[in-house]
């Protein structure tokens, strides 16, 4: 059996561009990791005629489950719970113990003590997001607002409303899915698994080339859903599956191996972050940025127990900072300019003088729109990489893009030049 | 009169979220932005069923044009010309100046002299892309594939085709306005104004508050479409008019300035980011971070020009960095601990010392998840602001949230901090 589901986002700041969408393909995403199959994502503002335009063309469609996100908050503009009631032909009611509950969310938020009078706007915005539709059962807020699970019945599929804030949404998505009406319209789905590889410096033709050749030679290459992604530099490549053609998945993973061994730094979809943790092995880090500006340093920290091997990094946008913290000599930067491998690797040697870092990496470059001199496009970055006990090594790499697109890629290029240089 | 569009974006791999579609919104916005109402955008993955129940739907709901994103490349899974085309009912053929004209980019692209032989993949790849539909106008292609644009007819509403990747999708836009079908489809657009306010340290409820004020007290305020939206901290008040109904937007303004002056930073939609470089009126800055590592410094880069006023900064993640590189005296460590404004403050000064800024702001929190003590718990953050010639200022806030959302609250409010002391 197959189940189908239907994704809506509402917002008018995500239609009109304002706010890239995180949710319509995060829902869509973990949907289909389950083995349900999407085949629409809805995008629609804050006016409630198209918000049921899209679910009675989702209901057209023969979805099992349809998903809405966003307009749940407080503001007379947000009005999916209402709207998807409406639709169903169901009435709305306070729940007292929802209310109660966000009430006391409210409260420890603002710090207000138990007996503390609520401010007018509060309550009434509380009012409203403890409303739920009759026959409905509500998810418990994750931020304020909670999710409204309603089951299929009188010919409309399953719904499931959740809050549009992403990190609100995705904290709350495991209950929504336990909630009874959920779990009963996902009951059929198919077992499926997804397996990802992830692969830098492949290009996109390389690798069609290559699953061309394993439409040949994987057995039942056909069950394999393979989709590519490029991003940041790196290749992801995700593979679904019914879970009972796990023997074509490991003879295209094998194959992929051969074709592009070096290439696959992630054999089982580890991401690079993860990597270099383990790589790192004990070792501390340190960073020495110009073009990047703090954004490698920023992606080292993104990662929970970072404490434990990044000691530090120096941006050192200008030349001053480059002389005067790292120690570079200031002729080699009058000689052969701050974009320069000489300079880049004077700036990861400084860094682990300066922090007592086992390694260090430093990005020197042009991230445009300006700054080109003749030799060096915008797009040129030169990389330093200081690890204690080996000559200090430097490259340099032109990205394309622009500015934005030319420090992403300098940051990852940056890594995993740490990743190579201590597995 | 009101012109009316709907947007469709194909792609599994955007279906899927593993890449966030980046053109849905942009063509919605690009589109109100003309004075166009588009209530719609849809995604799909690449089978072509999907694609025509879109299409279905978007008709149905009245629309006067479509526009389709991505599906124009040169593999099998790339079928939007045909899959429109047949919708149609066009019959589609190859035109010779196209394919003259593709020809030529990729033989630049690969560098192929005129008269090398075409490889047969790329003869293939070039006859693909250089189908039109019966009656439609080619857009000329901004990377290989070129746009489509369909005339209205026969009951169906005028349709544009443009490439998927947003940078070719962008370039083309321009052309793709002016080619007569969609040119004739936007003839009587309404005119419309849209204007921005962006407040700080304001909660959507007080928002709303105001908002609900506003119904009452300003003239003609039912014209106003109002979209509000929280990002980093920050809330966003985009309004979209019709130019005629401008005075109801001053008094709009007007009430919210005396509702909320203070919050209100900027008036006008600039961005932080423009605001801060404006306020630093030729001072230099720099950074010393500990919780947001690298985070204030990579967001001050962001922006081009920026090496004009920040010099650079100091990640001083490991309290060996704070006390080595910055400064800051180790008892004032070993006796408050490292999250406390008096060192939050030595941190800044000593940004200012060793980088010779006029500003410095410094950084030192608890992100999490792990970390907090007693009194200390995660989501608090010092701050430490240094401005030459006045005494180093410091606060302590408690924000919300898991590790990513703490940093990134930061990284706002050190800017905000920056900002409202050199105003």
């Amino acid at each position: 059996m197959s189940v189908r589901a239907g994704v809506i986002v509402t917002g008018t700041e995500v239609l009109s561009g304002r706010i890239i969408d995180r949710n319509g393909g995060w829902v869509a995403g973990r949907l289909r990791e389950l083995g349900v199959d999407v085949g629409h994502v809805t995008v629609c503002g804050d006016r409630p005629d198209d918000l049921v335009a899209q679910l009675r063309f989702l209901v057209a469609e023969g979805v099992d489950l349809i998903v809405t996100t966003g307009g749940l908050g407080p503001t007379a503009d947000d009005l999916t719970v209402a709207t998807v009631a409406g639709f169903c032909g169901r009435p709305v009611a306070v729940d007292p113990a929802l209310e109660a509950d966000i009430t006391g969310i409210l409260r420890r938020w603002r710090r207000l003590d138990d007996d503390a009078p609520l401010p007018d706007s509060l309550a009434a915005a509380i009012g409203k997001q403890s409303v739920v539709p009759a026959g409905a059962t509500p998810v418990a807020p994750t931020g304020t607002a909670p999710g409204m699970a309603i089951p299929a019945a009188d010919g409309l599929p399953a719904m499931l409303i959740l809050p549009g804030p992403p990190r609100e949404l995705q904290a709350m998505w495991p209950a929504a899915l336990a909630a009874e009406p959920i779990a009963a319209a996902l009951a059929d789905r198919d077992e499926v698994t997804h397996a990802s590889i992830r692969a830098y410096g492949l290009t996109e033709a390389e690798l069609a080339e290559t699953l061309r050749r394993a439409e040949h030679d994987v057995d039942e290459f056909s069950r394999l859903e393979i989709t590519t992604c490029m991003r940041d530099g790196e290749v992801e490549i995700d593979t679904r599956f019914p879970t009972a053609a796990a023997a074509a998945y490991t003879e295209l993973k094998a194959l992929l191996r051969r074709a592009h061994g070096r290439q696959l730094f992630a054999p089982d979809g580890e991401t690079l972050d993860e990597l270099l943790a383990a790589a790192l092995d004990g070792r501390t880090i340190a960073t020495a940025e110009s073009c990047t500006g703090g954004m490698v340093a920023a992606r080292l920290t993104d990662r929970a127990g970072s404490s434990s091997y990044l000691l530090g990094g120096i941006v050192s946008y200008a030349n001053s900072v480059k002389t005067g913290v790292l120690g570079v000599p200031g002729a080699l930067i009058d000689e052969l300019g701050a974009v320069s491998e000489p300079v880049a690797g004077a700036m990861a040697d400084g860094a682990c003088r300066v922090t007592g870092a086992d390694v260090a990496v430093a990005t020197s470059g042009i991230a445009g729109p300006g700054g080109a001199v003749p030799g060096k496009p915008v797009g040129t970055v030169c990389f330093g990489l200081a690890v204690a006990g080996r000559p200090t090594r430097t490259v340099t790499r032109v990205f394309p893009g622009d500015r934005a697109m030319v420090r992403t890629l300098a940051t990852t290029y940056a890594l995993h030049l740490v990743l190579d240089a201590l597995r």
